[in-house]
């Protein structure tokens, strides 16, 4: 990775148009480090209806050091993939894509890619995700006069978490929706905007993915008034509100499924994969037979489930519901089986429904591996997904004591669980191999849809970072969290630094009276910092990525816009590193935003970065500085600035140490 | 690249059925160096329906200082994906894909992978391909007889070939079918055995891309009773014969155009793509008016072109043809315009009704550039694509000379042609760079799929390779061309040494007079040597392919099989290497093929190669030996030697110098 090296990525810097129509001219900038040629051509390479076409960049001007090229790439189809040729004078071409610069030809998977789709609400870009599992959130006073299911083991909420099935399914602490509203201030003293609500839906599970209707919300949980009141009094303190739907199977108590099982000739029985004639025995997801699969090959679960206003994806997003949108569960899996593979059409039809009764809502699926080919920007505004961040972050983050302590159904393992991987525990990362599974697992991701993929530091799903973390590396993952491209989210208890060995014991009933524990405030405290961060710079949220250092130890990155930048250091170890100068245009007007580095800048603009790990620090910066590329400057001749090998000296030293500050 | 690194590759030696039906179980084998691990687990991750499933492999025993591991996959997808995960005793990981081995996680596109469809023919393997453009090939004696069509340039067969258009299209040489059944010996003689024949139907071009109709063979080249007298005639020498279908485009007098054209309401508009109400306005090929655009979205045209034993795919397979398969023109634009991509579908139409004519044909598609996302197994048994050989040879063994003339149009320029690529001439690769492009464009192709792969130097559409040769690399493409996996293609005239500075200048009148003369001869027997050595050993057909060294001169590389094994050494400037003890079993048992260079083994087994450049030089070798995997050696130790780290003392030296005696 060079430090002065061509950049350009799909933020608004250097792509004209992040929602381009079919046909529109969209034009597209890359800018070169002066000095970097001499260049005697720059192109874009595009691939409509998978046949080249180039078109030539021209130089539109300099600034701060950087020669600025454009060209015009006009939009053919839904996915519009590009990549940018520069010709040397000595004869030497190189190739720039989404993993970065090359001296060979590349794959056209790795193109950059305009999406010439609707483009999900500016909101979902700016937001920050609060993960909430309402069985351990909180509990009103309501709840105590609901009868205990008779599927459920009852638990106070002090009780420690079963790990085993079946309790572990069963286990019932009676969180409810009026204990979310009754918590919705802690929501905004953090600083969070979105609210994700895993399933509300009936039952025979804490977890309620065993979904028995889509029409009513759980009467445990408050039922349908009481989803009303919580999405009111949300949307009252300016929270959205998304839930979250199995499209790939229901519960075997669904009401579609009592129907169809046993009953051949049912409607129902074309919803799901029967494999009998008596319609008893069925596919089911990963063989649970509590989870039977549906079949999208059908129109009627089409029907009901997608297409129209009264269909289940359309009527809670409708008044006097108004849910803004849906994480989808097992998007990955839906629609596929053996030779079927219908996924493409099922999230097109999602979010067509969507979009027609409402456009202001966003739709993610889970897809918890590679997520590369269901994320072309046809559906999924992006996805849960874990290998693009959650997972190379733990690797990079963890303790290296790999016999911590795990659970895989209550049976304690030698090793720590990782994603279900049996990889023998937690792998050990570098700084540099965190960096190179972020570029591997978002380059085939088009930058609109990466920006909107979940950045979460671990899930309902997933044990708890906290308890696997090195010390001090929590402001490190936390930080990177908020402030990589992505949709950063807080999993409930994080802040008060939960910790957990699984999927299933990270569910821990919130400690709502711990809050005033020094070790947990502290906790809450660094959330909040870190939220108001990302909320207070909106770079964060659509400004580009340039890498400007990695090593073993630590990574350095900018953040960019033309309003502002940030620039980002996180290291693990200890880190002392000059950037060149004409790396980072404006240094010398940083500001210190956020933890305990030095920044220092020398005479020639060369940035000086030094910081003991583990250590996460921000700085503010003005913005990018960009030729306005009208007619009367796209004929400057760019500058050919040579850098200069002398060593800087350093001239402003820029403390960081505000970690409070933020806000 | 490590040379002794585990190693899979989807060839026999690994896989158990390159012809799995979904259901069933495929054996998948690891072969590890001895000394390599200690490894504590090794497993094999799938994806089916997008979902992690993991299988344990057993070590089953240990041959010639490799330890093997067996999995069982159940193939569970038409294109079904799997990587290996190694676990070593000191809590390493690594991953292995299609792209190497790997310390992080990869990504699925990377996948090894299983194909669930027929597998097409085994002569498709076994085979050497040779391309004739029959107006330029042999004329005979019935030429003389027909009138010059309208459209015609009528040129002798000594004429120089025009360059510009429209005289490029109109220069009229008059080869014929009948010149090419008189030409078979030479084929015969080479050693060829599959006949790619451009265009045949009639048309307003000497090309015959823009077809007039497909219902008869072009009278100016003998008509249908030509047709079957020149298959009938290469049958009866053992040769195939595979025609050219435009399934992109028709001619603009095409009798569905002709019947569609200012006729509004005609059956035939639906074909295509007319964009007026008058029925004179459509879409057409890079807008080129005389090749209006198929539309696949009609229903009519795909029962006209591919649906039923009367379709035009499918009448040319039956008899009195018997057409051996078809090459696909712009397949990779085929069905693909704007938001509509229905090119899988038409791709696996095409190949299901060949199946049902006659399984034993081939399908091939032409997508010139990056072919990875139409090739995963569905229609196409292989490309003719550039990316993955021809390109980076190219890069790798023309003259550094970059001012190389060439035409577009007819017009002189001061850069060589390359591939329609504006970057300045031909790059200039490395062997480092050409191994990295083959395995770039390569590793997202089922293995299966990318053996049939066509693999010329050059084609009618390109320059002629041997225009930019630097001096004594004709061996060495040609022979990489015979022994990397893919299938040799030899454009005719090739083998006399043409050649051409763009594909319009490449298409030289066959120069039959020219055999006796001393460099011609001298080529001549070249590819006749290359094609028999091809043909002699089936290994290089569907063996393994493992990488022994790579560095910026030249690369070593080895197909294996149970049977035998065949080791290849390809350099443009000099090569002394030395492959360390226990990379290449059986060295001691080399025998020479081909090339000029030393082979030695030292008492340790390791192997050292040294050779002036340009070289390429080939060994047999015995075939690779395998634990049988019963039962009884299922649990058997695997051996933990560790490499010797002596200096290895040459004990035996089989000098190849042996480029005659490959027959």
């Amino acid at each position: 990775m060079q430090t002065l090296a061509p950049h350009h990525d799909g933020s608004p810097l250097h792509v004209s148009s992040l929602e381009p129509a079919l046909g529109d001219i969209v034009r597209v900038r890359l800018r070169v480090p002066g000095g970097y040629g001499p260049l005697t051509a720059v192109c874009v390479r595009s691939n409509p209806d998978h046949e080249p076409e180039w078109a030539d960049a021209t130089p539109v001007g300099a600034a701060d050091g950087w020669d600025w090229w454009e060209a015009e790439v006009t939009v053919r189809n839904p996915r519009h993939g590009y990549r940018w040729m520069l010709r040397h004078a000595d004869g030497r071409v190189e190739w720039l894509n989404q993993t970065g610069l090359h001296t060979i030809e590349t794959l056209d998977a790795d193109d950059f890619a305009l999406v010439a789709t609707p483009a999900p609400p500016a909101w979902l870009f700016g937001g920050v995700m609060y993960q909430v599992f309402p069985d351990r959130f909180a509990r009103s006073v309501l709840a105590d006069e609901r009868p205990t299911p008779d599927w459920a083991v009852p638990a106070k909420w002090g009780d420690p978490v079963e790990g085993a099935s079946p309790a572990r399914s069963q286990q019932f602490y009676g969180g409810d929706l009026d204990g979310i509203i009754e918590k919705l201030d802690h929501l905004v003293w953090l600083g969070v905007d979105i609210l994700y609500l895993t399933p509300v839906f009936p039952a025979r599970s804490n977890h309620r993915y065993d979904a028995a209707t889509f029409d009513h919300v759980d009467p445990l949980l408050g039922g349908d008034e009481a989803y009303i009141r919580l999405i009111d009094a949300a949307h009252a303190r300016g929270i959205r509100v998304i839930g979250d739907l199995t499209s790939n199977h229901s519960g075997d108590t669904h009401e579609w499924f009592r129907a169809a099982y046993g009953h051949p000739g049912a409607p129902e029985e074309k919803l799901y994969h029967f494999t009998d004639d008596a319609n008893t025995e069925y596919v089911s997801w990963l063989g649970f037979s509590s989870l039977p699969k549906f079949d999208w090959t059908s129109p009627e679960l089409r029907r009901r489930f997608v297409e129209g206003e009264e269909s289940i994806v359309a009527r809670w997003l409708r008044p006097p519901f108004s849910t803004d949108g849906w994480r989808i569960d097992v998007a990955n899996m839906t629609g596929r089986m053996g030779a079927v593979d219908v996924n493409a059409e099922v999230r097109q039809l999602l979010r067509a429904t969507m979009a027609r009764i409402n456009s202001d809502t966003i739709l993610l699926g889970e897809v918890t591996n590679d997520a590369v080919s269901d994320l072309q920007g046809d559906g999924w505004h992006g996805a849960m997904t874990y290998p693009s961040f959650t997972r190379p972050l733990w690797g990079w983050l963890s303790q290296d004591a790999h016999e911590a302590r795990s659970h895989v159904d209550g049976v304690e393992q030698t090793d720590a669980w990782f994603f279900g991987q049996p990889i023998g525990g937690i792998p050990r990362y570098t700084a540099r191999d965190f960096v190179d599974s972020v570029i591997r697992f978002t380059a085939g991701i088009p930058w609109r849809v990466r920006l909107g993929n979940m950045q979460p530091l671990d899930t309902h799903d997933t044990a708890r970072f906290a308890t696997h973390a090195a010390p001090g590396t929590i402001p490190v993952a936390v930080g990177l969290s908020m402030t990589l491209p992505g949709l950063p989210v807080v999993y409930a208890g994080d802040e008060f630094g939960l910790v957990g060995l699984d999927g299933e014991l990270s569910r821990t009933p919130m400690p709502w009276d711990d809050m005033d524990r020094p070790e947990v405030a502290e906790r809450l405290a660094l959330y909040r910092v870190f939220v108001t961060l990302r909320r207070a710079h909106p770079v964060l949220g659509t400004g580009g990525l340039r890498w400007l250092h990695v090593d073993d130890s630590g990574l350095v990155f900018v953040r960019e816009s033309a309003g502002e930048s940030v620039l980002v250091l996180a290291a693990r170890g200890d880190l002392d590193i000059e950037l060149p100068s004409g790396a980072m245009p404006g240094a010398a007007e940083a500001q210190a935003l956020h933890g305990d580095a030095t920044f220092a800048v020398a005479d020639d603009g060369a940035v000086l970065l030094s910081a003991e790990g583990p250590v996460f620090a921000a700085w503010m910066l003005p913005g990018v500085s960009a030729p306005a590329g009208d007619g009367a400057s796209a004929h400057g001749e760019p500058s050919r600035d040579v850098v200069d090998g002398e060593t800087p000296t350093p001239a402003e030293v820029v403390s960081a140490d505000a970690s409070e500050d933020a806000a």
